[in-house]
């Protein structure tokens, strides 16, 4: 059986937190801003923008929407309190419902989720302008190889320090980093609807999906190599029914290009050029 | 003095036709959404899907905000009639309000112009999930190069037909495919405020932009070979300074690369995998 390589956290750490400095060095910008779910993924991205930019370049937010639980408030306030964060709370529940209505998704909650997630990121993106601030996004590597995100919301930032990370590995950085246990060791959820896990709706849990992934995406392993290595035949299916179906994902917008300089295509210029 | 190269029009139309019916066919869904605006790129973006996929397949939206102009929807329905094509406006203007209330931003307009295109966008995805179709993008070349697009709002788009084609040849796309000339003929704008026009915010026209842009992204010429070619000073300025201060949209989100399969950045896998 394939398992996951251990991770190197301090190295991983101090990556992460060069990463976010040099991006925000190379913005120009003043700061940055993140939207704290009470979840272990935007704990982890505060906690390590909190130690690379410091705390007064970290504006945090809770973007409650109509379905959002107490607990996930309460959460996204210890994370807060535990990395010297200043929290704004600005509700998203009236919006949330006016926009489902306008678009008659009130009866829907996987459209009502979608449009949350997408609100999230108009909020973040407004506070953002305003503050002339990057948005840390919180994606994580099993998520993205899953597709378990809502594309242009949760999956929408200016950098994702995670996005190349395995959820596996979060959640060893979170302990390194001291994120409350209360964030830590509970089942990982979008929070779009009361109950609502990841797993729950995948049918699987992070742990157990991502040396699956790792096997199939890294080392090109097939179904039939993958069961033979002693992984369950149902999850291997089901992890890559996941892996194949959102896959379009990953590129979320494709082109037509019909010369030799279409934009981010043929030549990856500077994103920031000195001014 | 450079000028814009000649665009083979009926061969640039059947090769976007053609990218239209390879992307659909590739996604292995239904049909496709636009929202008309009442401009020329939905309209082009319009009879493009019309020809490729018939009427039938494409889905097209008004979506008006609180400052949309009935000048807008009017030619919003020109443009649809002119292609066959049924129109369902969904009124955004009370979930704009609302989301720009909950926001605080209601006094600043380029706030609240961002938050509209960002629910179109909601809006469009919304229908699409609803009908599994594809979101078709109306990004063209000329303003993906300036920068002027809310990104993952107008910018955002499941394919984007025109992002290769400047501005300039949009006017003789939409000639060739018969869109009214009200359509054509009148002033570019994001109709995110009464009165607004593209060339009066971004202080020049597509037109006059096109030649200078072409020259310094596809042929290299820096700003004193432009001025020497005979290019206007004060413009040539002002079209390199939108050039170079808004390139962070061409590449919007930057992923923290930490191992060798990070997504979309050492692989580029096929979108659509056959099921």
């Amino acid at each position: 059986m394939t398992i996951l390589p251990a991770v190197n956290v301090d190295l991983l750490a101090a990556a992460l937190e060069r990463f976010l400095a040099e991006e925000l060095r190379a913005s120009h910008l003043a700061g940055t801003v993140i939207g704290l779910s009470g979840g272990v993924d935007s704990a982890v991205v505060a906690g390590l923008a909190a130690r690379s930019l410091g705390g007064s370049r970290v504006a945090a937010f809770a973007l409650p929407g109509p379905s959002s639980s107490d607990e996930s408030l309460a959460h996204a306030r210890l994370v807060a309190d535990c990395f010297g964060l200043g929290l704004e709370v600005v509700s998203l529940a009236a919006a949330g419902e006016e926009v489902g209505r306008c678009l008659g998704a009130s009866d829907d909650r996987m459209r009502r989720g979608n449009i949350m997630a997408r609100l999230r990121m108009v909020a973040l993106f407004d506070r953002a302008r305003e503050r002339s601030a990057l948005v840390l996004g919180t994606s994580n590597k099993s998520e993205i190889l899953l597709g378990y995100s809502t594309l242009f919301g949760d999956a929408a930032a200016s950098v994702q320090p995670l996005g190349d990370v395995w959820k596996t590995h979060i959640f060893a950085l979170a302990r390194y980093l001291g994120v409350p246990a209360a964030v830590v060791d509970k089942p990982p959820t979008a929070d779009l609807w009361p109950g609502q896990t990841d797993a729950g709706e995948m049918g699987f849990d992070y742990l157990d999906a991502d040396p699956i992934l790792a096997a199939h995406h890294e080392r090109g392993m097939g179904r039939d190599a993958l069961i033979a290595g002693g992984f369950d035949e149902a999850l291997v299916d089901h992890v890559l029914l996941a892996y194949r179906r959102n896959r379009f994902k990953w590129r979320p917008t494709v082109v037509a290009r019909v010369s030799a300089s279409c934009v981010n295509v043929d030549r990856i210029l500077p994103r920031n050029p000195e001014r």
